[in-house]
């Protein structure tokens, strides 16, 4: 085997199949990049058999041929070579030159054979959609996925494609996150639930950009991702029903609060500073007729601060873990998200006026007597 | 008490005494930072016994007082305030308000009078030095002080004035950094040795200016930094004898090379990718006519290499441990470097042609056998 590459094309798809190397490997293959030039083109690939990657590599082959070798090792090879070209060479079965200007290593490499391929799925069902949409859906919900022990079973995303809809629903014990999105063209109606793992890694290797595509494939167990020059695979989650989210929505309120995001979240910030590492005190909102008072109460000290608000319906006092605020107000983008509230032990929804997001807390319900601080 | 800052002297003046205060205090009050305006001036002080720190901080007193408060929570604090104006209150005894535009912090304080205040020394003897010396000096030294647990009694850097001259001492085991300067007047000779931990914390204070100087004292058991509003004591250590390093100098050689200093430290760096983490094989060092040969040879595979040099004297083989070269090479500002080596198991010099800089390293004893890969 001979191949040439280009430093900076070589980096860039090491960078998109070391997305499926895990830390903890179950085999020592799965810690290995496989590297196929037998089919008059050069792919690498990596497996860690709950996420597969395979990506289109530019280069020049010499001589065809095919290695797996340790992914941690070669990329910080690759990453610090003189040279802005670089040469594989082997010579043998067990060992890889990589050559670069003078520098020149020789790496012990593993069995390719051992190496599983992607598997070939049924490619039956399928949607389009742009990078942006699709890495701006999982961003904006992604956080909720219950990632606790317990919750594995559902750590995953529903998208629910309808007519030329797709929804995504993200959901732990405490918050729902869903994000609508129309479609160009009308599918079959269908769902599946996406593990969480599998999303992330998309999401950080899809360029984002407007107007490329991604071709989503869904098999019965399996989605296939493909864009640019990549294919990223996954297993399916078997429990689309648990996030039958429908019957918890409601369009009634007693208050909705508009407020500047930025100023909201920056005040939840500050106010989390004193919540010392593992603590967990909640934040008391205070919703008075043209302002939002926002208290904590904690072993360090109290803080309050009063924000600016347009408020319909009536005053309302309610209490949140910061944290769930935070993760929603970070993703969003509008200048002014509005806030709906029930009554202190009723979900909150943060939503826009056509739902194409929906958030759902649960507050924090207190005791009567707790002093939040907010009386000075 | 009632103080009004504008933030961005606050949390420079913050970060100044932030470096003594330790994450292991012995003491709860060792957490804190004193504010005090009792005497004309605020002075924000921290003292963890092994350093102390005070800093005049700009600032209106419309009323004095003084008061301890947590350094952690505070430098959080005034960092995500929402204004540029920052005003300290203080009411009662145990709390003081914390207000920036519109938020309002109430945090617990501790008692002032616990805190131990600066000791107040005999200024005898003292230099004058610029900053941007200074700072130099401790950069390109500190790195070569034992800081292992049995390294503790030389955990520290002599400092020599002899006339016009200081010269700055690091050793551990292995290897010995010397830096020597020539300061403007001529002072008493003395010698001290400082702590490590003192000079990595000054080394982050100061500005490093050129024009701007430090003023160091020395006592029998103390020195004092004074530059710019701020005072740094350090205790000293009591074993300047254990620094006498002039018997290991020495200007005999066999073999001198020249080399890019850069291309060799890149080179090295490349090199120990091969070492997982915990291992620590050395590079070898072929020198030949006029490159010199670069190679390790480890569990992941061998690696070699070849950088132009300009050699005196006979060829050489020596191997080092890599961190110990790249440590100099890395401070180090020079185009090219000159290496001066005795033989395969005698120490290698680093050293510039007026001797401001000497580096002294042990070399790594090979076995006979090892093959290092650099046969291919």
């Amino acid at each position: 085997m001979k191949l040439i590459f280009k430093k900076s094309d070589l980096t860039e798809s090491i960078n998109i199949v070391m997305k499926a190397i895990s830390n903890k490997p179950a085999m020592p293959i799965m810690e290995c990049i496989l590297i196929d030039a037998t089919e008059g083109i050069i792919k690498f690939s990596s497996n860690d058999m709950e996420l597969a990657i395979e990506t289109i590599v530019n280069g020049d082959i010499v001589e065809p041929g095919r290695v797996a070798i340790d992914a941690k090792v070669f990329s910080d090879i690759i990453r610090k070579l003189p040279g802005d070209e670089v040469t594989l060479l082997m010579d043998n079965d067990s060992k890889v030159i990589i050559e670069s200007n003078q520098a020149k290593f020789n790496i012990l490499t593993k069995d390719a054979e051992d190496f599983s391929p992607l598997p070939s799925i049924e490619r039956d069902k399928m949607i389009s959609i742009s990078q942006y949409t699709l890495k701006e859906m999982i961003n904006q919900t992604i956080f909720a996925i219950d990632d606790s022990e317990k919750g594995k079973m559902l750590n995953g995303e529903r998208f629910e494609i309808k007519g030329d809809k797709i929804k995504v629903v993200a959901l732990d014990k405490f918050r729902i996150a869903i994000r609508s999105v129309e479609i160009n063209e009308e599918y079959e109606d269908f769902t599946v639930v996406i593990p969480g793992k599998a999303l992330n890694e998309i999401s950080k290797i899809l360029t984002g950009e407007m107007d490329s595509l991604v071709n989503i494939y869904f098999s019965n167990n399996y989605v296939l991702f493909e864009f640019d020059d990549t294919l990223v695979l996954s297993r399916l989650i078997d429990n689309a029903s648990l996030f039958d989210t429908d019957k918890m929505l409601s369009n009634d309120y007693n208050t909705k609060m508009n407020i500047n995001r930025k100023e909201l979240m920056n005040c939840i910030d500050r106010a989390t500073l004193l919540n010392k590492e593992g603590e967990n005190k909640p934040v008391l909102l205070t919703i008075k007729e043209d302002q939002l008072e926002l208290s904590i109460n904690t072993v360090l000290g109290t803080m309050n601060e009063v924000i600016p608000i347009v408020r319909e319906g009536r005053e309302q006092m309610v209490a949140f873990n910061p944290k769930f605020l935070i993760d929603i107000l970070r993703v969003l983008e509008d200048e002014t998200v509005s806030l709906y509230f029930t009554n202190s032990k009723a979900p909150c929804f943060i939503r826009n006026e056509d739902n194409s997001y929906i958030y759902i807390v649960l507050p924090v319900i207190l005791m009567e007597d707790v002093d939040y601080g907010n009386n000075n």
